[in-house]
């Protein structure tokens, strides 16, 4: 019966809510245009500082003019090292030095460009002068220490060699210094990222020997934007720290390689035959070490700082010009960047075109739209964080919600962002039509989604459910600063998934590599300009904005019963662990010809008093049904007046911000939610509940105590706000 | 208190059931002597039909004698191809000539025996001359062509290169020749054989670029021994059929080749990149095909009958002359084959030499022991079938058991075969001290499984149980013809996993390799001996024979669930595909720009009546129950004198004989065993139940019936069989 109910709404409510404007929206956008900006745009290396960045910055600031927007640049000054030298050579027990160097293909024009291009290395990572033995340590995560403890091995005084893969890059370095390298080496293994997933560059779209992926290692999961200046803006004259106290940079030299540039190192390894899951595709025995391959690493950098240039448009809201949706794509790039970041750039341009047309045929919005060209991604989401640090108050006070898009790709509709939003995308992803298949692309999303479901239970949820589960996010684009430290919900939207690559942050990625191997006509980059621009005009004009927080407290209460299997499956680890060491287990299965550290005797975990993070679920969830229940009620009536619908507005306005805490997460307070924070020991990849689901992680209880009385209580406080509003609406 | 209970019976019955001729007999077999055999043995190539092969014999035979054994040569008549010539040549779109040669190698001095090896082929490959776009078929097992269908990929009219692994190796050609391919290759992909397990040799003990598998891919899963002489010995005068009567050679030329061989082949390939999980560690892109490679291949063979030479040794049972226990182990290699068969051939020799000084102090055996050195088996099991097939009916009538060992190394205890016999060879394996823990080989196999079990229920299982689960036998060696076709309860012994290896059935498989590599103090060849030989003993004198129906009774009710199991997941498959074919599933995640095919609608199998199998498991669990019951209180008692006790082993004897079937597997009458078989499309790879199991797999839903009346008749003969013998020793 309720889902009979629920399709006939279907079927009414997108009519009603896909007003004409919405409808002319959508067909504005222009894929022969997009292809023009991405020819202009990723024509020449456009890296911070370099000339041609700031050329687009002022060609993206003509295009926004032109089309009618309120456009200005707004200029920061942040720390950027660029290399002096680069050194990698091996010098025992053959001798081998690193190219280093991506050469340019014939057939491809932009791949010439070298006195433009940036090269190839990892910027903020120390400068350094190192000679030591190589010892291999697959992703350099965590788990692979635990390994190598386990083979016996330590990477004291060593040079580690690392995998790119299964963990933001900055985590490989700070791991390693962590555990006493003295220098860390990355590469593109081809099992990850190059022949072994397909044909390789040019006549194919995978990384090839030469490669290189270019990227950030500061350490973002403490803190994003300019190392220098910590929480403000970094204006001409702000306050700065030196390099040193930022905490950003590595602690030791790190430099990213090719796989050609890999394999003699890696050839020249002895020591215990690498774990099966270690072994890339090399056409080598992957063998551990530490040596009798010994490397030297020299790296210098210019520590500079630069100017970088964002471009924000603004076209003022009619009925409340102090409500802001903001919608933001990074313009910078490593070289060329067609991918990445130009591919998600033209989506953002041609919505903010087809907007200007709307305002030209009359159409204003009611809230106002804050579009946003941000500078310094690359290095470490530069651009928005210093935007936002310097408009925290008025950002605080007037951010509806922030929207991102970044790379985009051919294929399927992705998803991720703040929980009290998801009911809202899922009812755009529906009325998006897909290009290669005509169904909305919310449709062959579920589809996909039940040809990948695992259970029958898995199936059958995505079957009955109206609304598709969408992601939380970490790091890794724009969208940190405004959801993570200033509590501003945000959503980060893009395409993607029928066409590999491995172009990513080398001089590769460029217009021939997108129009020959990814979305080769703009199809998608057309469905995404449609899909972000839908939601922005959806919200922008919505009565009452589109929240729904029992979708958050449902998503918050999945998260709580994570947390306590997390702790019962460390419990029953423990346990075993010590069991099968009391058996003999581990002396048993040990070749006596290998060495092999048993591992240690821990004590079993304690149980830890979750009840107050469940109580305050229930309560959240309780409230949540109360204030929807209030206010379906209420636009059933049409007794919602202007006042109190801006009373409500506000109430969802601030909602995002409940759930942060002036003082942060432990040891690192930029990142102020309690719900979403990227991990410390994976970077990009999200924690939630970080504060406690670390706590356990690290095995800190009394630390897991305090942060459930913490997550608890902004949950609460989303609660209690919910229950005033609740009892205003009616 | 059941437990407490068998604590008390394991402190007490060992002291009782280790009789001091055990005692003595384990402290004889001699490692330094082990190696010597070795050296002799494995000193010269030694396939059946060289010079070496019959020189070996003759010194085994002169071996068993000197130890006081009863002992001869006996000869049969096998077909033997050999190469006359073998081209395989890349003709488009580059030329390449593959060298199928395995070099010799400075530091091997067997290796130089050049003028002495087999070269490298698959016995019992058709003649043939055929060129061909090649085709990628991974496995090539029936999963592999259910994926290049989806690809929309035939591969009717070409060449099909598989790599080895995952089936047993005839499979692959039988398999392709029924899809439509005129040739086949089979390579060592160094992913599952190469430098990616390891180092290789001579630097450690992987297989090296050149080194290729040799084997047999006579239709054995059809039926084991001689291709012209079914059924019957094949001595001189037997009736012969043609080779093309026989219906075991491949439809279609195959040849084995190294990877370096393999790599000019594969990087010729173009066409869809292979799945991920069809990607080997060569250092290319894997894909598909067909072509543009095309090959050529070649293969001309001379079909020689040759004389084969089973060295037969007897030691008269002092009481039961006609109850046999039969030990066998082959000697002829492919090539100089120090692991495979000498390092299981060895123990064998030791533990004939220790029963021979026994004998010398004045012990003998109750019943007959016959120790067999069987030729031929590389090629089809040919020397052991032939042997049992000459023997048939003295065998039926005198056989105990059968126990078989081949290769044997360093590390773990295994034992697989009828499930009759599990308690018993888990009793003897407590008996036996593994050489590296000083624990007995069983307890470290238990702990090894605690420390492999994936799930709490499995550890709990593990540690509880007084017996540790045995594997079922498919086929692979000499047990074959014994348990499948004869009826003969039989059991395969060995231990291993600690080292690796990548020499199998090359030229590489020495003495160098074996004594640098693998079990190289022959430590673990001495246990084999001990355990083995105590097999041997302990049932050679036992009062009643250790048979133990109930452990054969609840596998084989853990078969019967399984089948319901596959029945009702082959249900849930069906009707999921067509449901998303209805949803539409296929065509909206299809990428528009690739090939792919939708799988096709299937009728939902219907429910099959399991009842007359579920009935039968019942019924024997109960008679299994009643009959131990029985015999526990006789034996308390005192009360079984010796007619009860020549009756009560004559039936257990027989039991396994019960489980046969006289016409056998449909369409495969040699196979005669209603409960254990290879499977016919895997090979080695056991299939319990095999007539119903197959027809399933198959969706032949009329046969899967009538096969479970048929196995539902064997198990009920058993249950009676048990009832009589359960009131007979009242």
């Amino acid at each position: 019966m309720a889902n009979r109910l629920v399709l006939i709404l279907l079927l009414v409510t997108p009519l009603a809510a896909q007003n004409q404007t919405e409808i002319r929206f959508r067909s504005l956008p222009d894929q022969v245009r997009m292809r023009q900006y991405m020819e202009r745009l990723a024509a020449r290396p456009h890296h911070i500082g370099s000339e041609y960045d700031r050329d687009n910055a002022e060609w993206i600031l003509a295009r926004f003019k032109e089309w009618g927007w309120d456009a200005k640049i707004e200029t920061f000054h942040v720390l950027f090292p660029t290399p002096k030298e680069r050194i990698v050579e091996l010098i025992a027990p053959v001798k081998f030095t690193a190219k280093l160097l991506e050469p340019a293909i014939a057939n491809d024009p932009s791949s010439t460009q070298q006195s433009e291009q940036l090269p190839s290395y990892n910027a903020y990572s120390a400068d350094g002068d190192v000679t030591a033995p190589l010892v291999y340590v697959n992703y350099g995560i965590p788990a692979d220490y635990e390994k190598l403890e386990s083979l016996g091995i330590s990477v004291k005084g060593c040079i580690v060699i690392a995998r790119y893969g299964a963990s933001w890059r900055g985590i490989k370095p700070k791991l390693a210094a962590e555990k006493g390298a003295v220098g860390c080496i990355i590469y593109s293994d081809p099992r990850d990222d190059g022949y072994y997933q397909g044909i390789v560059y040019p006549d194919g779209p995978y990384r090839n020997e030469n490669g290189v992926q270019r990227g950030s290692v500061m350490d973002m999961p403490l803190r994003a934007g300019d190392p220098l200046t910590p929480f403000i803006g970094a204006t001409k004259d702000a306050k700065r720290v030196t390099k040193e106290q930022s905490g950003l940079l590595t602690k030791i030299p790190v430099l990213p390689v090719s796989y050609s540039d890999a394999q003699p190192l890696l050839s020249a390894l002895e020591g215990p035959v690498a774990p099966d899951n270690w072994r890339g595709a090399l056409g080598i025995t992957y063998r551990v070490g530490p040596g009798p391959a010994k490397v030297h690493l020299k790296l210098a950098f210019n520590w500079d700082v630069i100017p970088i240039h964002d471009v924000i448009a603004t076209m003022r809201g009619r009925e409340f010009p102090d409500e802001w949706i903001i919608r933001g794509n990074h313009h910078d790039a490593w070289v060329n960047g067609a991918e990445d970041p130009t591919s998600g750039m033209v989506a953002l341009l041609e919505e903010a075109r087809s907007i200007g047309t709307l305002v030209k045929e009359g159409w204003k919005p009611k809230r106002t739209l804050v579009y946003c060209a941000w500078d310094g991604e690359e290095q470490g989401l530069l651009g928005s964080t210093e935007w936002a640090e310097a408009h925290a108050d008025e950002l605080k006070a007037k951010a509806v919600l922030y929207i991102n898009t970044d790379s985009n790709g051919r294929g399927f509709f992705g998803a991720a962002g703040s929980h009290t939003l998801e009911p809202f995308i899922n009812g755009v992803a529906k009325d998006i039509t897909d290009p290669e298949t005509g169904l909305s692309a919310w449709k062959r999303v579920q589809l996909r989604r039940i040809s990948e479901a695992r259970t029958a239970e898995e199936r059958s949820e995505v079957r009955s459910s109206e609304n598709l589960k969408i992601g939380a996010l970490g790091s890794g684009s724009d969208y940190t600063v405004f959801l993570q430290h200033l509590g501003v919900s945000a959503l980060n939207l893009g395409y993607g998934g029928e066409d590999g690559g491995g172009i990513y942050h080398s001089i590769y990625d460029d217009v021939r590599w997108y129009t020959t191997f990814s979305d080769t006509n703009m199809a998608y980059g057309c469905a995404l300009a449609q899909t972000a621009g839908t939601a922005v005009l959806r919200i922008a004009d919505a009565e009452v904005l589109p929240y729904d927080f029992r979708s958050f407290a449902s998503t918050v209460g999945t998260y709580v019963d994570e947390l306590k299997k997390l702790l019962k499956s460390m419990q029953d680890e423990i346990r075993e662990r010590n069991k099968q060491l009391d058996e003999g287990v581990y002396a048993a299965i040990a070749d006596p010809r290998e060495v092999s550290v048993a591992p240690k005797r821990e004590d079993v975990p304690p149980h830890v008093n979750f009840a107050p993070l469940e109580n305050a679920v229930d309560e959240l969830k309780a409230m949540s049904e109360a204030f929807h229940k209030a206010l379906d009620a209420a636009k059933k009536e049409g007794s919602l007046n202007a006042t109190k619908r801006t009373e409500l507005n506000r109430m969802m306005r601030m909602a995002e911000r409940d759930l942060t805490h002036p003082s942060g997460l432990p040891r690192r307070p930029w990142f102020r939610h309690l719900v979403y924070a990227p991990g410390f020991y994976t970077g990009y990849g999200v924690k939630t509940l970080p504060g406690v689901r670390e706590a356990i992680e690290q095995k800190d209880w009394k630390e897991a105590e305090a942060e459930i009385a913490r997550a608890a209580g902004v949950l609460e406080k989303l609660a209690g706000q919910l229950e005033i509003a609740g009892n205003n609406v009616k």
